[in-house]
């Protein structure tokens, strides 16, 4: 199944010299986007897994389906600011600037097992953040599934210790 | 099924007088969240529906798993900036200032069947630029349906000839 093609490659967004891989035309496929979560569920098949955290917004429209796919429950890792309860928040930094992503106090049970999902694994910033978050609520990160990699990028180095799934290789 | 009881009711988020309903402690509960979408997707198994579209990020939470559901595609509706692609616009009233929803020119064929879906529907503003959106790229909007509807918001109002559908209401 070559998902490649129905991801759109948009040249200079968001900014110039980045080819970004629009995953909107994947989703818009009814077939194709189910087929795209089933073989995502196949992928981490092997694992045990309690819950999804995936980070706003591409990581929803992954990890909410995988995450029903499943069985499991699906824990939102948001913006700062966004999510009503008590939270546990970690900065990071961006190409430009910084930015924090929050996540319930009560959004992982100590000793879950935890997929992190996201659309996209590039340099890892996001998801080494995430996998921080829910390893500071008790989480045990079991693996970390996306989408798209952009292997040049090498994102997988910043996850140690993790097993990372990619449905597709750039 | 009383889903309410999964939902957390949080006072003055995101200011005073208005009481939150969060989502978050369904989402957890791997067992409820397959449930509700569940009982979603029988909600409008009446309806023929080609393509769901939702507006980020909760929306993403019920509209990516209700379409990975019922088989069909995702349209993704989100703040001004954020798709890729060539996108239409539509700019509405917030409580205070304005706002701007985008969603990519292509990402409904004309005549498709459309169903919004979104986790809350209060005053129907989100909604009804939605809807609009959804219409200007020659969809035809065949229902609305949320995990939470705030009666008292009268945002049924709002969306006239729409089938509008609700798990919970308060």
């Amino acid at each position: 199944m070559d998902f490649k093609e129905y991801i759109r490659v948009i040249p200079d967004f968001p900014q110039p010299g980045i080819s970004f891989k629009d995953i909107t035309t994947l989703l818009k496929d009814g077939e194709m986007y189910r087929k795209a979560i089933d073989e995502m569920k196949q992928m981490v098949s092997d694992l045990k897994i309690d819950v999804i955290a995936g980070p706003e917004a591409r990581g929803f429209v992954v990890g909410a389906p995988l995450a029903y796919a499943l069985g499991v429950g699906f824990a939102p890792i948001r913006k700062s600011g966004k999510l009503p309860g008590e939270t546990i928040e970690l900065g990071y930094d961006l190409e430009y600037g910084k930015d924090k992503l929050a996540m319930h106090s009560d959004a992982i049970e100590k000793g879950q097992n935890v997929l992190i999902a996201d659309d996209l694994l590039a340099t890892g910033g996001t998801i080494a953040t995430s996998v921080s978050l829910v390893e500071q609520l008790g989480g045990n990160v079991v693996g970390a599934a996306f989408l798209i990699e952009l292997e040049e990028l090498k994102g997988r180095n910043k996850l140690i210790d993790i097993n990372v799934y990619s449905l597709m290789k750039y």
